[in-house]
Order: structure tokens, then C-alpha cells, then sequence
């Protein structure tokens, strides 16, 4: 069996979800992710990696390894061109502690591969809550917020009581004992008793960019957007 | 202590949230509940009441079981009046199976009560693709679609690669077994293989519904909606 | 088999942990804590009687029932005189909702039996912060603050980090779907981000008041207070 | 203790259910695999080694080594000559996407040795439904369709909607946070609203081709094989 | 909303998949299972009705519980005829004790409706090894064996060892303390040391008779069975 | 079907493990019990009924309520003679608490049923300790000591220090919240630090008490007890 | 993004909560751990570094490590000068075993931080009683006492039994199989039959050591201390 | 603090449980691992180390190392000598699969200490049952069987079924998936249809051992052994 036939590339994608293709590469070998940038590549597609560990970029070719763009932080690689930015910033990425910070970037990188700017609001969580009453005014502008927060996550409720706009919590796995992998903190947001947080799965960044944009999406066709892909 | 120390109606949630009160009966004695909407009623708020079982509901003074707007399949109440429905449609709420509707009709009458109708569309379960397909292209036309499935939810998955907007997954606790009240369900949702996928608590209609109305709020702002409500 | 032989009080337990005896009745039947009531009522032993409903209290002999002080709110009973209350009032019991009002007042009963009096503070969840912030400067003053809180739990962390005291934060069942019974709003209580908080059983409100009363017990000693109970 | 009373070979097992001994390596230490492959070798057995990483082979004897076919995406290895093709390819093996092709090819692997050829279809998740959906008529044809699946399980639920065979998945451990290592897409499968799906052991793609073969077995017997094997 | 919109049957699930329609009345209201009936009946379809208990079919009009074949142990209803008996008894169904009977007996009512006679094997639970092994040599005919067992659930695990068929073993809820309502005799059929076991969910008699009529569909459609349902 | 296929008593267990035949009533109707009484009586067999509740008891005949030795607390029934009593007192039966006596008394009756005398020591639990020092001495003469404990069961742990007999702990499902029904007293005696402490499942007295009578069953047959049943 | 933007020291915190600044390190790289020291160091801020493994030591610069005070059993560090020790020594921290002791450690670390120094009493597990016994009135000299316990954590609950000042449990992760990495013992401590034990987040022998500053705390000032941290 | 302060050896348990002292050393260092060596071997006392993997043995002074009876398979360590073998051959130790055989061997081992000999009997899982069968009744011929099984552990149920001695069941981590590191093993065996089937924690062969010396020792005592130990 050659590469070739271990994955099919859903290149209509974009057109039906307004997405570009992203590849999650945990579970991938170095030797599968690079016949997938190939084949991006080759044809001219942009990539988005995501869950690229140093070690399987180290296992690349070195032409492929020098054409990503790829942030140690949050383990992600841009194969290709990101989207042009779209207008002004309307999504706020905000974090509870140092530790959520990869998390968030996640996010970050993967909505500026699909050209939308975010604005980052790190190390507010709710212990010393101080640290968040004196940005909440700001975060009321924005129509998107996203909230990565590890432990207890008592970030994303104490926020959906402040704003009113759409608030994706990401629970990260930040923590130990019964914080369980972030198990925890999707529980206590799950179970939030601030109306209409939503949320994806522990530690998915990507997820929440992407949920981020559906939101978006619609509207932004309604101002002229005509390139049909967000 | 009087009942009345027991509880205090956030007045100010409108302004800064969007959304008006809700009371989660569950938990509740009808004393408890019936206080509240006392409360309510001697102020000329409006209030939806959700999960009021028809005991509860039976445990009222008959002049407030008569003032309330009660749906028995979603097992809401709504006191006082909705607010006006706002231009047109822009929320699907489609359901699995015949035992999701009672959680789908609680968003849909979540929806009702701030003035947002919504479509329903039932019983598209993927075991029988061909139910969901031929209504696929009408579900792309909405930039929110409400999804509420339980057992293995496979249909949030289906329907997130086949729309673009906003899809928001409510897991339902239908099925037995392994399917453990809602929890594969939940589970199943948030380790799902479409991007952007969000999701709320296990029967979580009243969520979704808020959700959605914080996806489309702000966009109805720019619209020119002035009532600072949603 | 008599009934004697299936309970053996621990009449010294109060000279070791300064606790008077408390009988947990949801395991027991009526039978059984009747005999119990009984062998306290004989001897002119105080009792504090916990998770008592109405139907096993209507199963006791009608003497009994008269002679027990009875709380429905909080299923507590207490048989004999309550301790004279000692001193100001140094320990706040808050709840996050009306739902958690019953845990609540079980910590509140246990402390009045043993003689402390407590500020109750209610209906102070985070989702409506400034409910919570314009009670802040009052909860700073108690040395013992008791937190009883379900669904996310998000108001004990809140509180940790606004007051000095020792903060003991009861999780409660309320809540729903992933809410697990109160299983995360414990978890989230553990591993909450402010530090030192400390917890007991679910919808534990006797453990609570014991634990507040083992915190302030040597200090009491340290005051005068010679009678050797707290 | 000599290693060779570690060990039982169920040498009738071949004529009891019909399927060839296999050797489960993950527990093993490379002394107790040789030792068993030097027992199969001397009488001439064939042997069919599952979950045998390249360190354990690493640590085999060369000879043994040499002896072995090995496979590194599937990690088995078949010592001795596999069973002769019998007929026309009668299971189909699909997979999700491109981290559940080792578990698939195992279960390839597994059918191979004892004889029967499979068709492998690769990544076709039902996030991109139109990948499946034009193969679905293919599908049809086979009486045994083996899935291997992971995250939330969606695709052996649309499948079991759309054939008629035998659809047997295999949970795979492919996912993070709440897909729990394979525990999601096994209670998803379990829960499916398709009737009649089975399934196995998370990542049991041997499990799922043995299964395949006593589906079958009947059959082949009435078709006049006579060797008794399968 | 009429109750007409809450369900669709699935009416070309019969060719697609060659299993007629079967309602899983548990999570339905008596309003809704005869709604469904009723459409049924008009239409001269064939029904299966599942966990149909007895409170629920005495809320179902006079004339519809006339039409119906109720089988109590099993929970199951038969509406309209069922198919003819095919050929030979290829299936049996063997059960571990007496208090797994209502599982098993749902696999039969179901093979009975579709025209699949089964043989009933009870109470070989391998406590007693020898009620099983002297049975053996007979359970070694049959293609299919289907096997439902609570607690531990060894006796699929034995039986797999005994014969070469497919063996789908159904878990069921009998037990108490860490049976946890089947999920130990599931999780102990999945973790079976016996080769090619397959399962189905907890208690799901019906599925485990889908899947026996699955692995069997094939070859009775080349033995010429034209009718197109199994 | 007639009710004698559902089950078939295991007549040779008594001489294979020197167990007589006990029923577990809980998942069985009150026809299937009766069924199973009568095949006994007729045939004069000695049986134990365990978890046979008052309701399931008042479905019986009266002929057979008359016949049954009925204990409430632990609800057993003994039907026909016990064997008479065996020698001296060897196996102690203690419990932590009074809401531990009835799963305490099962094995109390199991063991009468086969003739062994066990001493009870009630409300031991750790909680007070002096309770358990001031009869440790006594509990060091019994070769068999079972140990009835709920919520964090330490009491085993405790008792496994102080004597050098065969510690067999009941996890009971005493307790609330974390208690989870026994599961986290069965983990803290499975993770106890005392050595050699077994277990059975949660609240198996029965289970329990034949351990007790394994473990003592090889000395009796030294001692020249002809009988074969123990 | 510049590290500084990575982190927010809560400053204000020990004004507010009276506990100085700690940095939980686990999940932190070198270089952010190294920027908060800098930070630090350059504003003569004292500085408590939990879980700071040797690995992640060694990744510091030199002149950060020789300034830190490293304790590699409780892998925590001190940066800046501790706080002077206040008074008598009022808090106990005793330990089951001696795989127990790292937590205990960074308990008493913690304390030694803020200037509370503690008594450590360790290897006294409940298996072997007399070495507990022989130490219980010297516990209940303290009025806060800490306990580290993995396995079955029975130790608290007969500490709760035997003192009357504040006993605040810690779980460890010690023990293996169901010890679970410390859930049991965690629940054990939840569930203990002996009144007003409190406890914290598995390992947590830092909010331990909080918890009990803050019940000491009150005390403190009441006696005259006026630096406000304690 | 020195080492020494780390460990307070239980030197009278032998006289109170009748059990020499052993050491867990999983979650020791090397350092605490020698110290307590160095202790015993000062004193001459006898040690059974457990759980001693070959890394931690190489950390150990050399003379240290040459004084070891170390077995790699179990990872057992014997300092001193161990007990002579009292009398007769009266426990079995039984293997499901190869994999078991280093926790069935940790069980021989600590028998061996305290001179007990046991006949191990491997690789008679009951996917094979002949291989079983064949042994049966040699089996029935001992008082004490301990059965060591992971996966589905079946075989302790089979055993239980066919011997009257005292079966004590050790669950084994083998496996994968839903095997979960042996709890599915572990709740098999505690819901097993067999009557009377003990249990320790998972992988715990000590424990095991520990429990048939507990069961044996009263006999022993009865047939004139007057050392005390055992």
C-alpha cells in the first residue's frame, strides 16, 4: 500500500463548511504528515498543522520544515499563505493563567490562517479577580469571546455573566489530582450557571477558532465578503 | 427566615447579558418557585420557568397556574409577556429522534419567549441518511443551527460537515446503557470530527437557545435593533 | 437480636473532639432512630439528628416528634437544648443559589446546636458578580466563611480569593446532566485556583459546621470558654 | 522456573473454533516471545504475532527475526506461510481517517494469514460525508464490513444505515481529552441508533477480523471448503 | 405542533438495510407510541415495538392493545404479521441465569419477527460448568450463537472457546454493587480472552438479533431467498 | 414457554464446593421465585433466598410465606432445616456502623443456613476508637473475622492491623455523595495498607460468609466432619 | 508575543488574602518560570516555586538557581527571604508512610515560607496503631493538623477521631490498581464517618499549608500581629 | 531531617498479625530504599521488598545488591533468610495467561519468605477450557487457590465453580482498552457467579499471599506450630 491511499484530502471542504483543511497531527507519523504537505504543496493548498510536536517537525524533510511557518508555543505550522486579514478585530482570546497559553495560541494561529485578528487577554483568572474587572468593559465590545481556562475554569462563567456576546470556553488540561486532564474544567463550564457559555473539547484550540468563525461567518457575508470562504 | 431571603433575581442581567430571567425549577420547592414568580408578576417582569414538572406546576395558587403560558412537552412556563418576534427567521432547531423534541422544544421555547422564532426539524437521524440529506441544502440557508441528539449523537458530526454556520449541539440523556444519560452523547459531540462544533449540558435546551441568541445578537445590533435585549 | 444492641453512642466523644453526638438518619429506619432518640432522651444526652425526612419523623412515636426541635428546610432535628450561643458571630454560611439553600441551613442548624450563631448570605452565584462584590467587604470580616455551592461551583474560588479567612466550601448536588450528582462541583472546589480552600462531602453542610467549629475551637479555649465542648 | 512451563500453546484450538494460535506481544518480554516462536518454529505451527513494537523484535534472535514477515504499521508479524486465498474478497475494511489505518491494518493483517483477502477503503469520516457516500453502493456488496473508527464514532452509525452485511467496529484510540483513548468511540458504537452494529476491544482490529471469519465460516463450509479451518 | 411531526418513519430502511421498523418505546410517551401504531396500521406496515412496559400499553387505546402481540417478559409487542419462518433454526440463544431471560427473550421475539427461529438454551451460567459443557457439542451447529450474561459475564468468554460460529454476546444489567447495571459484563466480554467475540450494548436483545440476522442476510440471499428483507 | 425452562438448579454444586443453593431474589419476579420454591420443596431441598424484599415475599403463595424462616433486616428467607450448628463459635461478624447491620446479618443467616455460629460486634467504626480497643483482644481469637463497612470503611484497614486471622471486609453502601454506593469503601479496602485483607462485592454479606465457610471448610474436613457439605 | 505578556503577578493578593505570591511550575517551561523569578528578583518580591523538578531547575540560569533555596524531596523552591517564624509552633503535618513525605514536605515548606513553623510526625499509618496511639496526646495539642495520606487514607479519619483542633487531610497519589492516583484516598477522607475533616486537591501539601494559615490567621491577628500577611 | 526520621519500621506486627515486615518500594527512592535496608540488615531483621524494578536495585549500594535474593520476573527482593518450609504443599497458584506471571510469581515469592511452598500451575485460561479441565481436580485437593487473571478474568469464576477451598482471586493490569489497567478484572471477579470469591487490589500478588497465610495460619496453630509466626 502506497501513502498515497492512507488519506483523502476533502478538498470541497472550504466551500461547503467554509473552512480550509487543518491536519491534526498527534496521531500521524512524520512520514504521513510529510505526503500530506506534499501533496498541499504540489498543488498549491493552504495548510494548517496543528499538534506538530518538535519532534515530528525535526522528522520532516528539510524543504518542507523551511516553507512552515510553525510557533513552538502553541505546536502549530502554516503551510502556504494565511487569508488576508478581514476588517476590524471582533474576537477576544482571553486565558486564565500562563499555563492556558497554549491553548489560546492555538486559537490565535489558527483564526490568522483564516484571516481573522484576535485580540489576546492573558492571566485573568478569577483568584484575583481584579486582574479581570478592569478589562471587562473591553471585553463587552467584542461579539466573540473565547475563554481557555484550566483547574476549575471559573474564568468562562464569571465572563459569561459580564458580556453579552457569544462566549466559547475551552477547558485546557492544566492542572493535577482531579483536575483530570481538563476534565474538570469542562465539567464545571458544561455545568456553568452563567446562561449559554459553550464549549469544545479539553485543550482544542483549533475547535474553538473554528466554532468562532461559524459564528462570524453569516455575518460577514451580509457585509460583502464575497470570497466565500468564511 | 422568610422565603424571600432565599433568593435574589438578577434585575440587572438584561442590560449586561442580553437575556432575561430564568427560573431552573428543578431544584425548587413549589413554595420556592411560587415566591419567585410572585416577585416577578408584582413587578410586571417577564420569567421564564423551565424543567416545571406538572407536580410543581400543580403546587402553584391557581391564579398563577392560570397566569402562565405552560408547554407540557418541554415542561417550560412562560409568565408574562414574550417579546415580539424579531424579523425573520435565522435558527434551525432540528432533533434525532421523536425522544430529543421535549429538550429541542425547550429551545425552541426559549427562543420564543426573547422573540426569536425558530424551525424545527425532526427526526433526521443518520441511521436513515437520506431523511437528513434531502433537507441539507435548507439547513445551510441558517447561520445558527441548534442540534439536540442523544445515544452515540453521530448527528451533530453529519450536520457540522454539511452547514457552515453555527452549529451548537445539545446532547440529549436519550438512550440506556453505555449511553449513560447523555454522557456518550456529550462525549461523542465534543471528540467530533467536524470543526467548530459546540456543545451545552446533557438537555441543555435553554442554553443552546441563549447561545444562539449571543451568536446573533450582536449582529442584530448592527442591524439596527435598538432595544438593547438581544 | 434486640435493637439496643445495634447502636453503641460514643459518649465520649464530646471530651475528645469537642463535638456533641449527631445521628445521620438516611441509612436508618425509624425503628432504629427512635431507639436511639430513646436512649438520648433516658440519659438527657443533646442529639442533633440530620437527613431526617418528613416520612421517617412521621414514623416516630408522637412524644418523640414533639420533643424534637424540627427544620423541614434543612431535614435537621434537635433533640434536647441547644448550647447558650457563645460570643459575636464569627462564621458566614453563603449559597451560590436558591437551590443550595437546604445545605446551607443543615450547617446553620448544627452550628445553633452547638451553640454558634451564623450570618446567612444567600443568592450570591457568580453569573451575577455584583451581587457577590457588594458583599465582599462584609465577608471579609468573618475569620470562618462556608461556601455551599453546586452546578460549576465557580463562587467558592471567587470568594478565595476575596477574603483572608478560612474558607470551607460545601459542594451540593444541584445541577444536572454532567453535574454528576455534585461530583463536579466538588472537583472544581479541589481544584480551584484559589488557594487553600478546603472541602467536604457532597451536600456535607453538618461536616462543614464541624469543621468551622474545630477552626475556631482553640481559639474559643483561648478566650475562657471552659465548658470543654468547643 | 524454566519459561517453557510459562506457556500452554492451544494447539486444538484450530480444530475447536477454528482459528489459527495467535500471540498477544504487548505483555510479553522478548525471552518469553522467542521461547514461543522457537516452539512454533520447531513444529512447524504457523503463528500469527499481534502488537509486537520494533523494540520487542529489536530483541528477538536474528534468526527469528529474519523468519519473521513483519509489518511496522500494523506491528505483526506471521511466522510460517499464511493460509492460501480462499475465493473472492467478501470483507471490506474502512477506516475513518488516516490515525486508524495500523488498527485496520491489523485486522488486514489478521484475515491474510488465515486467508481471506480484504479491500481496504481509507479516510472516509463522515465530516466529509460525500467521500463516503460515493462508495457507498460498493459497500453494499460485502457480507462483512469492518470499521475501525475513532473519536466519536460517527461513520460505522452512517454505514449500518446504509449496508445490509455484517458491520463490525473497531473503537480506535485515536483522539484527546474526552475521547479517552478510544472509550468515547467504543460507548458511541455501543449506543448507536443503527441496528445490528457489533463491535470489540478498542484498537482490536485481530478481535474484528476473527469475528469477520466465524461470520463467514459457516458459509465457506457450504461452499464445499473442506480443510476444516475456517 | 401535531404529533405527526415528531417522528418519520424510515420506510425504505428495509431495502436499504433488509430490517423492518422497530420503535424503542422507553423514552416515548403513550401519545407518541400510538401515533406511531396508528400510522403503522393504516399503512398495513409490520411493527416491532421494544421496552414496551406494561404501564405504557395500558395507556394505548383499546384497539390497538387488541391488535398488538404482547410478550411480557420480553417487554416486546408484535403489530401486523410476522414474516413466515425461514428455513432451518440457524441462531441460538443461550443465556448465563433465569434473570437474564427478558434480554434474551427480546432477541428471539425480534429473530421471530423477521422469520428467524431460535433455539433457547437457559440458565448455563459457568458457575455450574457442567449444565454448559454438556450442552457443547450441540451449541458447535449453530452459525450464530447469541449469549446474554450479567456480573462477570465468563460465559460468552467460554463459549467462545467452545465453538466456531459467531458469538454476539449481549451484557446484561443483572448484578448489583460493581455489575454497575452491565457495564463489568461489558467491559469483560470486550476484554475477552476469547478470539472474535463481538458485542452489543447493555440489555439490547434486539440489536444482538439484528446483528445475528445481518451475519446470516448474506448467505440467504444467495441461497436464493428473493423477498429482498433479510 | 413454560417458567421451569428459566431455570436449572445446580444440584451437584453442594458436593463440587460444598455450597448449598442460594437464590438472589432481586432481579427475579415473584412467579420466577415461586417456581424455584417449589422445585425445592418438592424435591426437599434446602434453600437460601437473599435480597428478597417484603414486596416480592407478600407475591408469594401463603403456603409458601408460612414455610420460609423470614429475616426483614437482612432480607433472607431459609427454606427447609438449616444444618445444624457445627462445632465452636470461629467467625466474627462486625460492623462499623448501624446502617451497616442488615448486609452484616445476611452473612449472619447464610452462615446459620449452614450451620455455622458467627459472634456479631455492632458499631465498632474508627471514628471513636476506644469502641474497637476495648475489643480487639477477643477479636484476635477468631481464625475468620468479616467486617461490614460503608463510606470510607476504614475500619478493616484498622482491624487487619490488630489481628492475624482472615480478614474478609463487605464494603457496604452506607454513605452519600462520594461514597457513590460502596464503590469508594470497596477502593479503600482493596487499597488498604493493612496486609492480606480481602474483599467481596458491596454489600455481599452473603458472599462474604461463604468465603468464611472456603476458608474454614479444609480445617473442618481435618477434624473429620463426614457430612461433605462444608 | 514578548513572555511578559505571558503572565500577571496578582500583587495585590497578599494585601487581600494574606498569603505571598506562589508559582505552580508543572505545567510551565523554564523560560517562563525564569521570567516570573527575573520579575521577582527584580522587585525584591519573596517568591515560593512549587513542583519544581530537577529538570526544570537545571533549565534556569545559574544565577537563578543559586539564588533560589531548593528542597529537591518536596521539589520546591524559595526566592527571597522567608518570613520570620511566629511564635509557637501551632500546626502539626504527619504522614501515613514514607512515600507520603514529599507531600508533607511541601506542606511544611509552605509554612516555613510565611513563618508558621510545623512539627512533623511521620510513618504512623493505621496498619500498625501503636504508633499512632502512642503520639495522640501530643496531637491534640495542636490546634491545626495536617495529614498526608495515600492508599485508603484511613489515617485521617482516625486522627478526626482522636483530636479536636482542625484536621485538614491531604490525599497523596501513593499506591497503585485502584488506588487510582490518589482518588481513592481522596474519597475515603470525602466519605470519613468521622465529623469535620476537611481536605484539598491530591498532593496538595501547598493548599494544605494555606488552608491552615488561613485558619490560623484570624488568631494571629487577634493576638496583635500588625504586618497584615497572616 | 534525616532518613531516618522517614521510616518508623512496624517491628511488632509480626507478633500481632503474624506477617514479617515487608516493604512497597514503587514509591521510594533509592535513597529511602537503602536506608531502611540498612536498618533491617543492622538488626537482622528478615525483608521482602516488593515492586523493586531493576533501575531503583542498580541505585542501591553494591553490598546491598549482593545480599539480595532478587527475582526479576516478580521484582522481589529477600533480605535474610527466609522462613524454613513448614510441612506440606497447600496452596496453588494458578496463571490465566504468560503475562500473569510476574504477579502470580510475587504471590510464590512472598509465600516462600515466610515458608509456605506453592505449586504454580500456568496458562490455563478458559478461552482453552481443556487445559483447565484436565487440572481440575488436582485443584479441588487445595485448601487455598490464588488465582491470578487480567483481561475478563473468567477463570476465577470457572475455578470458584469447581473447587470448595478458599479461592482469593488476584486481578492482573493485562490487557488493553476497556481492560483499564486491570479494574475490569478486578470487577469481574468481585460480581462473579461464583459463590464465595475473594479478592485484593490489582497486580497486588502480596496481598494474595498475605491473605492465604491469614487463612491457613489458624490451622497451622491448631496442628502444634508454636513459632508464632504464621
Amino acid at each position: 500500500m502506497t501513502p498515497d491511499k492512507e488519506f483523502v484530502l476533502d478538498a470541497r471542504r472550504d466551500e461547503r463548511v467554509r473552512l480550509s483543511e487543518a491536519v491534526f497531527c498527534a496521531g500521524k507519523s512524520a512520514a504521513q504528515i510529510s505526503a500530506i504537505i506534499d501533496y498541499a504543496m504540489t498543488r498549491g493548498l493552504g495548510l494548517l498543522l496543528t499538534r506538530l510536536d518538535e519532534a515530528r517537525l525535526a522528522g520532516l524533510p528539510p524543504h518542507q520544515q523551511e516553507a512552515l511557518d510553525y510557533d513552538p508555543v502553541s505546536r502549530t505550522a502554516i503551510c502556504g499563505q494565511p487569508h488576508p486579514i478581514r476588517g476590524e478585530t471582533r474576537i477576544a482570546v482571553v486565558t486564565a493563567g500562563t499555563s492556558d497559553v497554549p491553548v489560546a495560541r492555538e486559537a490565535v494561529r489558527t483564526l490568522l490562517f483564516e484571516g481573522f485578528a484576535a485580540e489576546e487577554i492573558v492571566d485573568v483568572g478569577v483568584a484575583g479577580l481584579w486582574r479581570l474587572l478592569r478589562r471587562a468593559e473591553e471585553l463587552q465590545r467584542f461579539p466573540v469571546v473565547i475563554v481557555a481556562a484550566g483547574m476549575d475554569a471559573a474564568l468562562p462563567s464569571v465572563i459569561g455573566g459580564l458580556v453579552g456576546g457569544l462566549v466559547i470556553a475551552v477547558p485546557t488540561s492544566v492542572g493535577y489530582g482531579v483536575a483530570a486532564g481538563g476534565q474538570t474544567a469542562l465539567n464545571a463550564i458544561l455545568a456553568s450557571c452563567a446562561p449559554g457559555i459553550v464549549t469544545v473539547n479539553i485543550d482544542n484550540g483549533y475547535g474553538a477558532a473554528c466554532a468562532a468563525m461559524r459564528a462570524l461567518g453569516g455575518r460577514v457575508a451580509k457585509e460583502g465578503d464575497q470570497d466565500g470562504t468564511s
